[in-house]
């Protein structure tokens, strides 16, 4: 099965927003089984779209974008004259439409009954997320798929509507792919340590990719799919674990802040953060999991020093004497945090993001993250770079991490 | 100026690599006042990169990736032989690739010394940062580039070597663009309300582009360059403020955290966040911004219901009287905050994010937001949907938008 990509839109085009849609798609589709042989995008301009159409080569093609209420969205249209088809009120969609907008209590325009008129000879492809549905056209044995370019909105549609469709539809070799997540060690230390591992699953017929993004190295292990494969994989998969234990966190699209939340959910016991330079970003990235009230009680974020002392009852003179940047102040905010915040375990944070220097005198990318639990408090100090958000995204990755193997120790 | 992009990657194909060198180079192309007619991606295959190079229709083509020292990058090889040239050893590129292994105490390799080898009718573009030189081929009135796909290497290469060529060698009509921020106002009822405004702009040979994302409508204007242009753009621009005066909030690259941020600067004011259902999403979107440490003082997260009792003093029966999502519990959230943290202005949230119903009996995506200040306390009701991660985003959109109007409002 081959399939390419056409994103439509001048913002992409201009750079002003980086095409993560067809990241996305090549993603899934190439984990399906499918090749994706082109990406290719265009203007939201007719004859652009409709040369793009004319060279599709693929089983299946994957439209992006134009599919919105103004003017400048031509996709639609342009479809239904390409395959001669009408343009008609699709009750449905209409009805989806209304209540969208009589929930969130906003008038309706006539651009937006007009996203309810749809090709009458295309398969409609329910947009739960938003006004502009998807839409399938089968013709002369070749599949186009028109879907709306706002990124969350087109995932929807593709995991609600496309997804179980190609694998009816389309004979793919699909591939048996298993990801497993570390963190705590770099991608070159790492194949240095896995060599010996990487070289027999290679022998063995399994093909292996490291991907790298920032403090996570991803390992995904490939076969093709058969019971005799998927078994091997497994085999590997285990074997890694005892390679390396500290570093394997998690696997496919979980995150750490996921991985930690079962735990704490498995050992009845709740968290809450006191937290200054990641400033709610460690408590937000607990939020983000669904069911997190269960042990995710609330955080004190001290971001201003005075307010260490207002709100944690940590003297002025302890901080000046220590530095706002230390072992001991963050010992005494995870501290005073559990305390008041009735918590099993509280995190704590106090760093120096940059770009400028604040109140330490320490150096630029340094940060402490501190733990108290129920049996004691520690601290532990990073060194990170001078890039204020991927500081920050290191340091909520490094504290959820620290209380993950202080969880796994604690119940061992 | 026509220019199209070619991306020569499998790992773009397939989304493991997103692919920001077109962004990039779209956007600083598009600033120049070229107009990007189209881009691609192609694997790292004979036959579909010399298909996509035979395809090309613009004036020029810049084409990254595949110049690699491995069996797998395949261009400079490629454009050799579709431009007929021989590769010849560069004697320049041989010394400079020896000095980068010999300051690196790293062994060169034949396939090292191989890349100095360089289509002998192309000019050479230096690669300071890596090994891969880019090479500028002009052929019957046609220009391609060819640069290695390493962001920082292929944008060094286009900084010292391609853009002054590029303004010598084509007639540029360089665009004038400029970006306003809208938030508070839907795409299509935007649309409505600028209509007359829009028409009129573009009667004047101007032109209009709407670019939404989650709770924001972007609205870029452009016009060629040229001075009475831009006085054009920046009359129709003036003329918006006062047909949008509540909903326009910024320009370019701001966000709403950033413009907040710079009017609290400006009165010299203060402000904390008492944040439930976000749960240190707002203050996380205020400490982004550099020089937040001089307005924002610190949170609260008082996620669970029992810690709004705990840490705010707000009685258990008041809260199950008035729902935790309610006004009077937002209202009370936003006291409490400014009183405990000390500041001159507290915003509180407390919503049902969903999927899960939680605490409140009202529906998910109701989210009630307060702001207290030396003027008042007051509270705001929201219906978002049922995404998660999308209404904490709006939400956190929300209460920074509550904020700048009460504090453009107070300073008027």
């Amino acid at each position: 099965m081959t399939v390419e990509l056409i994103s439509i839109g001048d913002e992409l085009l201009i750079g002003q927003t980086v095409n993560t849609n067809a990241a996305w798609l090549g993603n899934q589709l190439a984990a399906m089984g499918a090749k994706i042989t082109k990406t290719v995008t265009v203007p939201d301009q007719k004859n652009p779209i409709l040369r793009a159409i004319q060279a599709i080569e693929s089983d299946l093609c994957i439209v992006t974008g134009g599919l919105g209420p103004t003017n400048d969205d031509i996709t639609k249209k342009l479809l239904a004259d390409y395959f001669e088809m009408e343009l008609v009120l699709h009750p449905p969609t209409l009805a989806h439409i209304e209540s969208f907008f009589s929930k969130r209590n906003r008038p309706m325009l006539q651009a937006n009954i007009d996203q309810a008129k749809l090709p009458d000879g295309c398969e409609i492809l329910p947009n739960r997320f938003g006004t502009a549905a998807g839409m399938w056209f089968t013709h002369e044995g070749g599949h186009i798929i028109s879907l709306p370019g706002v990124p969350y909105e087109m995932k929807d549609i593709f995991e609600q509507e496309i997804r179980l469709r190609i694998t009816e539809r389309f004979q793919v070799n699909e591939m048996y792919h298993r990801t497993v997540l570390t963190h705590g060690i770099g991608e070159s230390f790492l194949a240095q340590k896995i060599a010996n591992w990487e070289n027999a699953l290679l022998a063995d017929g399994l093909s292996l990719a490291y991907l790298p993004s920032p403090g996570l190295v991803k390992l995904r292990v490939s076969s093709p799919k058969g019971i005799s494969e998927q078994a091997k994989v497994e085999h590997y998969l285990n074997a890694l674990k005892s390679i390396i234990p500290k570093e394997l966190f998690g696997v496919e699209q979980q995150t750490m802040a996921e991985v930690v939340g079962q735990l704490l959910k498995e050992q009845e016991k709740t968290i809450g953060t006191v937290e200054s330079c990641t400033a709610g970003n460690l408590a937000a990235a607990m939020v983000e999991i669904p069911g997190s009230s269960d042990y995710f009680r609330g955080s004190l974020l001290t971001y201003q020093t005075l307010l260490k002392t207002e709100l944690l009852d940590i003297p002025e003179d302890f901080i000046a004497a220590n530095d706002v940047v230390s072992e001991a102040v963050a010992i005494r905010m995870a501290e005073a945090g559990r305390n008041k915040l009735s918590t099993d375990y509280c995190l704590s944070t106090t760093g120096i993001m940059g770009p400028s220097q604040g109140d330490s005198k320490d150096q630029v990318g340094t940060v402490w993250v501190g733990l108290s639990g129920p049996n004691g408090v520690m601290a532990k100090c990073f060194h990170f770079g001078d890039n204020r958000a991927r500081n920050i995204e290191m340091t909520k990755l490094a504290a959820l991490n620290l209380l993950r193997l202080t969880l796994l120790q604690e119940n061992s």
